[in-house]
């Protein structure tokens, strides 16, 4: 690599930390890279913490100790958070959505890549000082959402199936009741997924009751881990959940099928 | 935002074309956020298009018209593709991943946010001169893969269930002849999902006869839509595939469950 001056070296460790979030990346990959001083890092490095948090777009972090460096944290302020799952709630509520038994068709929402990278950087920032090990999720719908997550907080994705697979292994599997239906269910993971002792953020889609939350933590239990969060998009508002401490980004109040009508807020 | 300095502009310009990737922003956007005359964003730019040349992660490009702007689009250049890929192939070779019938463990790989992060770069850069306007998988596992493609190509993703779900609304389901097992299998999307006359792209984890990409064109077609690109993450070598024109990153040659022995190789 040829020689940059200042203003091409910060451009171009932004990218590189914004490229590998929360990853901590050695002072010395800079200096090797860049061949330039440690002072003058020191000050690259002043900059970029200035203009990230300028943007609004996150962290620029320093990390002291021998595995120290520099990483960036991704980040959304509060007004942009709720603009943006305002204008969500605004795009959800259109009527042709009501699909019968009052439910909503999302599909055009939670596979967006621009909306679930946002979504992904919301959860990071609700999950990021529980230190989790792997983001948990049961196929299919919350998979990109929770790709996103994933990426993000720079920790493996594991996908729950819900039969076990020949290409999977050994696997372990547990019945649960679905909080809802009332209906048993079954998930299944392969033992190589996850390590024992592990902490792990659940995150999905939609939650309805919270029995696959539920279902969830037992099954992270049989793998002696434990879930340290669990984030959903939507909730639907419900008598009572399985689950107590999560974090859903929009509550779904209800559908009228008749007049065509969907209520649904983000939550504070 | 309080005015930034030229060094920290270009820091920060760069940081908003990399989050929008494949997206043209107007020169206007920039003016207006930082106070700036056109002359001086057009310095900024050509500053940037050396900058992620220098590094090497793809290229700024200037749109010309009154739809105009600036875009990033993400590229790996070929010696850190084939690096990289031959990194893959060391990783997926260790005999612990042989699973009964010949079949290999590649959760770990394929649902990892780094890599996958990666492969959608290699994809987008086979695939963004085909235009597309979605990108379609089947689930589950090839998801995490297309999500990223997706976000880089930035177009939708379209999930294709393996049975129809009532969230779904209306649904075009197909029968399909498994290329491998000759097993009849069903595919199933909402008639929301894709708009007629598109263009598509199939990102799949895996690919044997080709029996599913074979399908996905058969199921496009109901949607008066064209496969106009199918890329898989690993191939088995076989006698003979269902589909020609197709991309695959690497070849599995063949597992010795014997001797555990995997052959897997980058393909040119």
């Amino acid at each position: 690599m040829e020689r940059l001056n200042r203003k091409e070296r910060v451009a171009a460790i932004l990218k590189i930390l914004s490229d590998n979030p929360n990853k901590v990346i050695s002072l010395s990959y800079f200096q090797d890279n860049f061949s330039m001083a440690r002072s003058t890092l020191s000050e690259d490095v002043t900059i970029l913490k200035k203009v990230v948090e300028d943007i609004g777009v996150g962290i620029v972090e320093t990390v002291a100790g021998p595995t120290g460096g520099v990483k960036f944290i991704p980040k959304m302020k509060d007004e942009d958070k709720f603009e943006f799952l305002n204008e969500l709630c605004n795009k959800l509520t259109s009527s042709d959505r009501i699909m019968p038994g009052g439910l909503i068709y999302v599909n055009d929402v939670i596979f967006s890549p621009e909306i679930t990278n946002k979504l992904g950087i919301l959860f990071t920032n609700y999950f990021i000082d529980k230190q989790p090990d792997y983001v948990v999720t049961v196929e299919t719908k919350g998979i990109p959402l929770a790709m996103m997550t994933a990426r993000y907080l720079n920790v493996p994705l594991v996908i729950v199936r819900r039969e076990a697979r020949v290409t999977e292994g050994t696997t372990v599997s547990i019945n649960y009741l679905s909080g809802s239906t009332k209906k048993i269910q079954t998930m299944s993971l392969s033992k190589k997924a996850i390590n024992k002792g592990s902490r792990v953020v659940f995150i999905d889609d939609f939650m309805r009751a919270g029995g696959t939350a539920k279902g969830i933590i037992e099954l992270m239990k049989e793998f002696e881990s434990r879930v340290v969060g669990i984030g959903v998009f939507v909730e639907a508002k419900t008598d009572r959940k399985l689950v107590n401490d999560y974090i859903s980004l929009l509550t779904l109040e209800g559908v009228d099928e008749h007049e065509g009508k969907i209520i649904i807020r983000p939550n504070k």
